[in-house]
């Protein structure tokens, strides 16, 4: 077997079928992997040639591409393109029959009456006014006061974060995260080529001794978390660690980005950085996508005046604006339709049965929860003793049931026996039969790891 | 007067009121102004504060602010934000009442009656499969033949080019544009902190003995431009000079980016890079924005399989997925709307006598056509010898007029004399009479400089 350097022509097809002895279709899937990766491509009418620089995956992966298993990268997409027929625990969001599809149709229908201009024009920079007041008002309850102008809108929670980031990261730069925490955290943080360091999360929020000793060891320009119901733990932050978290975070001169996502979930409200801190040095997103409609596309930024002034000018730059005025209306209409607060309501109840349903099931198998949550939809469950999460992920796969393995929301790789339900997701009987094939087959690979060693 | 240093705090109001004998809301708004610049910030309790590093306007400006009439983001920003019932002759959109609303109003019916995975859900990654077979049909026509699968949808066409920028681009690389080009081409790039180089546009194309030299000399990485009518000019490329770019292109590895998005507008088609080259070193975008909904929020990008599948992975980590399936939908039904394509037809015919109506009134001002487009609705026109367009742009600003001052559109600063006008938005008699008046003021601005010096 050769090497083949930059440039050169790869075998033919058939040439590479024949001399390898396997069907020519086998060398085109190959080589079609090959291409997907950068690795090649194909000339038209020459046949498939090494690339010179594999550059288009620098910012894709920043790095050598991981095991897929836990991949960020490679999990998102998963989930979002896997067969909609197939049960997805491991993805991060209720089924669409869970969402208030009654209250968005209404909302549908009154749309196709408003005016042209919203039909039809670019939004303005700062996004739908009403809608950035109706984010003021919830804000407002949770002790934030901000005025709407304060308020930028975009195309989503991730947008949102990924704006920030540009604003306010150089490559090179730290950036602090929970361990574990939300796996798409990594993957932008990957693309903006940063330095990730973890501070591990506790059931009352991060360990702020470690996070002192992190902030004057590794000096993050960023913190990002998430406030209500972390993700994947389903913990909440107590006021005293919020409060030392601030302390530190002025000592240091810290930015923290606290993404709310999960706000609605909340049974009652517990403390907010961004409430104590006044958005000083506290940045908030927050996003529609979990309890409205993933499908509308919008989140908001609440900031100091002087970042949400360079944020719109970067969103003008970088996208002409912000979400479309019409998914900004649609969500004004839902946000003001009787029927969604009673349906958010009714969410949390079910939610609640759901999770100590799918803890039932979990327990059956010898999975138990690290934590109870106190709402949402997600149980961060350990495996039995000794299994790798990104094994058994592995296996579920192999039978079409995509798993969220713990390892893949850490950044350090400290959670490899820990893997994330989401409870809204779980399927029926063919998924806990799956699982118990994979906790199988991952304890056979298991016991060979440690014959082998 | 003295001079501040970071972190040292500024003045109060009052104090400052009556220091410089003026009112207190004169000084709120100098430090409102202040603050949106970065440069200071309120500490809630203690008052204003000077900030420690303009970090906020190195990605927005990178560099020192340009002056407000020709600044492609104030510009941006101001045509978003104007009201709505003011003449806007220098924006870069049709009227919503020129837009096929009708059939965006029915296709808002159809999709309040979708299966509710539209209105609910994130949207596969690579976007709606049946928009993308609709998209590939058109570009067929063109004589571009790419698979669905190489066609990703994105939030928008800026988004689009944003998204390869960020794949392709490190800071410190030079981009090449077009002199005149589109203004938030310049935006964007200086967002990406790359250095601009512009070639100068003729009646069929990029001059391209200066594109040798420029290729030559200056070794970009990328190069922007328009197919169909080109913006500003409304010019379009010729078959000859498509060929030349593209055998310079490959004799430099030159990338380039081919922006379709005024496609709609042409009568017959015209040459396209995308097309002769079949998109090995040619990225194709483009957008329903400006035919259809710039409300929809999307665009979509062409490419080679290696880069698109990268850029799939950077917009999921950076936005968790591209355009909102209700506006995929919303779009394919409309394009299905038999009344679309005659909407798009009969705009040809409004267009064509728009340019007619607005060049008479131009011309009766003594602002002429550098050349007269084949479709479109701008008009890139000469002003009186010696004019400055920055200074009329200024004076109908006063006056509550939006206009498009040539040097906006060059970063070489070398169209000083030139002004874009949008045929659809030249309003009533009001607007020939603030120009009328803004070109007395620039006339006696003028005539100052010259006494001046």
């Amino acid at each position: 077997m050769r090497t083949l350097t930059p440039g050169e022509r790869l075998p033919s097809i058939r040439g590479l079928a024949a001399s390898m002895q396997v069907s020519p279709s086998t060398v085109v899937e190959a080589y079609d992997r090959l291409a997907a990766d950068g690795l090649i491509a194909a000339r038209r009418g020459s046949g498939f040639f090494v690339l010179d620089t594999p550059q288009p995956l620098q910012i894709a992966a920043n790095g050598p591409r991981l095991d897929r298993a836990i991949d960020p990268f490679w999990i998102s997409r998963q989930a979002l393109d896997a067969d909609p027929a197939l049960p997805k625990p491991g993805c991060g969001w209720l089924p669409a029959d869970w969402m208030p599809t009654d209250a968005l149709r209404r909302a549908l229908r009154a749309l196709s009456r408003v005016e042209a201009e919203t039909l039809a024009d670019y939004g303005s920079a700062q996004g739908q006014g009403e809608l950035r007041r109706l984010i003021a008002r919830d804000l407002a309850e949770q002790g934030l006061d901000v005025p709407p102008d304060r308020i930028l809108l975009a195309g989503s929670g991730t947008q949102a974060m990924d704006l920030i980031c540009r604003l306010l990261l150089r490559p090179g730069d730290t950036v602090l995260v929970d361990d574990p925490c939300y796996f798409n955290f990594q993957a932008l943080l990957r693309a903006h080529q940063v330095r990730i360091v973890g501070v591990p999360y506790t059931p009352q929020g991060p360990d702020t001794e470690r996070f002192a000793q992190v902030l004057a060891s590794a000096r993050p320009r960023l913190y990002l978390t998430n406030s209500a119901l972390h993700n994947p733990t389903g913990a909440t932050i107590s006021a005293p660690v919020a409060h030392r978290l601030l302390v530190l975070a002025a000592q240091h001169d810290l930015t923290i980005i606290e993404d709310d996502i999960f706000a609605a979930f909340e049974p009652e409200p517990s403390p907010r950085l961004a409430a104590l801190d006044g958005l000083e040095r506290v940045i908030r997103i927050g996003s529609f996508s979990k309890t409205l409609s993933a499908s509308a596309r919008c989140g908001y930024i609440a900031a100091r005046p002087d970042w949400i002034s360079a944020l719109i000018d970067l969103q003008v730059a970088t996208n002409f604006g912000g979400p479309s005025p019409m998914a900004a209306e649609l969500l004004r209409v839902v946000l003001a339709d009787g029927g969604y607060r009673k349906h958010v309501a009714a969410l949390q109840g079910r939610l609640a049965r759901a999770r100590r349903q799918a803890a039932a099931r979990l327990a059956a198998l010898g999975i138990t929860p690290w934590l109870e949550p106190r709402g949402g939809f997600y149980l961060w469950c350990r495996l039995p003793e000794g299994l790798d999460a990104a094994d058994v992920a592995r296996a579920a796969l192999k039978r079409g049931i995509v798993l969220a393995p713990g390892n893949a929301f850490s950044a350090a790789q400290t959670q490899a026996g820990l893997m994330r339900f989401n409870v809204s997701q779980m399927g029926g009987p063919e998924v806990d039969a799956v699982l118990k094939e994979a906790l199988t087959e991952a304890r056979e690979i298991a016991g060979r790891r440690s014959q082998a060693s």
